[in-house]
């Protein structure tokens, strides 16, 4: 099969890739009907992360082709969505909502999705199918659902977004973007977006978004105090991992207010006298997209939303490396890759 | 009147202040009872914070001798309890429950309590009278509702302790003993006090710790695993405030679990990569302690739990030089003035 392969910062290469079989009796094999580039795959081929001949991706949607003696809850033929993480869903973190964290977790992107197959382990935990096959207009919004959906609507529920809140989102990209969407759903009442790109304030406006801040750091801070009667947002999502972006959204939170962070950290460490007297709620780290899914999917069956829209470029596979380029030099906001 | 002075770090004198006075028609002033030494009092006496001719004292309770025109809660002769931050527990961050974070706020540390009379602001918001005059044997109890057991009361709250859940307790001065009870009140099913003293490690069994774990730091993580399946805690109460103590209970807690933490931070940095891995949930901070006051003087009053027993030296004010002492040199774990 072909794949995507990152052989140093920089180079990505669609090679053949020895097709995928079944190893343990509870995984599944899946053909890849669409995958996509994540904002956290631009840190390896900016050479912020370690990269050497790794394989790439971890969202992705398709369809069953062979399944293990020990899978019961998907068969050939269906068309699933899974989570990055694989899980057990029964293990005691699975069964609180922590499916990330599950203690059988195994990260897709060692698997890398951006490929015509992939092998998903522990298909019974992981993978959820769609009611029928989808029609072909709904495949981005369920590709979304696999990790930038389900990410941006962790970071909503960890920042408790819900009715009468004020939520401030740091952060446009897809995730932000999307926890845009996820906060109004939840039914916030204000949802302020911080972004200074025009496409993408367009499209936090179509999600929801009722105020727009182009200012960063402390100066974003004060505008959110401005707009929130000087105590700051009730909830603060955080979605882009840097020093700066975290403390604007500690910073933006209110007292006993809460702050969902998803961003992946990079060399970010929090003062803790700070964080002490800011009295916030902090939680995030990897999305336990699995947690929701079945909703996410019910909502996009019933076309009550259409997080598809995130993706504003679609390519084959075999141009890849143009998807990384364009989302790398901020020409696209996600990119979207058919199989 | 009499009160204390730390004239610099080590140096406790007990000298005569000018009597307060009614300055705001929200003030009150009351004849303080009973006082007591606060392990955060010990920074400065350290030489860790600032110390320079400093007022110390911000745990009290007393009779009310004189009221504001605006005052209308409280009235002359009533016995109150008051927090360490003075709020008017009508704003919206008080409404919200963090009234130490009133718009409002200020701190009573900067009045000091370990004198014969202290002025209280914001008096409607901040003291609660108790249903009538205190049996002796109430005082300390009551004393201690206003700092350490509201304190640690949060941290189990924060920690969101409850029916089934495994609490852990980082640090054994008065507040984590304090933590302990409250998780026990809170419905906690196990708690690990965490101590190596004999006599903390008995008051934390009949506040109702079911285990003691000896080991810190590393070790101390490895034996809470240990005792959990593997998985950690799904509360952890810290009550230091120092880098050890912050990872201990970060460390000790499962992914999707919550660490309450209210020891004053001290050169603690969080490490954001770790903590985003970790999956928990993060809150604390100066404990609002108002909002527990009326339900903690509830269970004082009807005698269910004692927390009073925390006090384990009782001297009169003018010796307040050796609780100081005492407390530094970990001959008391709560030093009470009497006034």
């Amino acid at each position: 099969m072909r794949g995507v392969i990152l052989s140093k910062p920089g180079v990505v290469q669609v090679e053949d890739r020895p097709d995928p079989v079944i190893i343990e009796p509870t995984d599944a094999i899946i053909k890849i009907a669409a995958t996509c580039v994540c904002g956290s795959d631009l840190w390896p081929y900016r050479g912020d992360d370690p990269a050497d001949r790794i394989p790439m991706g971890h969202e992705y949607v398709g369809t069953v082709t062979a399944i293990g003696a020990a899978v019961t809850s998907v068969a050939v033929g269906d068309f699933v969505v899974g989570s990055f993480f694989a899980s057990d869903n029964t293990c005691e973190i699975c069964q609180a909502g922590y499916q990330s964290r599950c203690v059988h977790a195994q990260v897709m992107g060692e698997i890398g999705t951006q490929a015509e197959y992939a092998r998903i382990p522990l298909a019974d935990g992981t993978l959820v199918a769609t009611p029928g096959a989808p029609d072909a207009d709904l495949i981005p919004s369920l590709l979304a659902a696999s990790d930038v959906l389900g990410t941006g609507w962790f970071a909503a529920v960890a920042a408790e977004s819900g009715p009468g809140k004020t939520v401030a989102v740091v952060g446009d990209g897809a995730v932000g973007l999307l926890g845009v969407l996820a906060a109004k759903q939840l039914g916030a009442r204000r949802i302020i977006a911080m972004s200074r790109h025009a496409d993408r304030q367009k499209l936090a406006l179509e999600f929801g978004a009722t105020d727009i801040v182009e200012e960063r750091g402390d100066d974003g801070v004060t505008k959110i105090k401005e707009l929130t009667g000087g105590l700051g947002a009730h909830s603060v999502i955080e979605a882009v991992g840097t020093q700066e972006s975290m403390m604007q959204a500690i910073r933006s939170t209110r007292p006993g207010g809460h702050v969902g962070y998803v961003g992946v950290s990079h060399d970010v460490d929090l003062p803790g006298l700070e964080l002490f007297f800011s009295g916030i709620h902090l939680h995030g780290g990897p999305a336990p997209v699995r947690r929701f899914l079945p909703e996410l999917i019910d909502l996009i069956w019933n076309r009550t939303i259409d997080p598809g829209k995130v993706f504003d470029l679609t390519l084959p596979l075999e141009q890849a490396a143009d998807a990384y380029a364009a989302m790398d030099q901020r020409r696209a906001t996600k990119a979207l890759l058919t199989v």
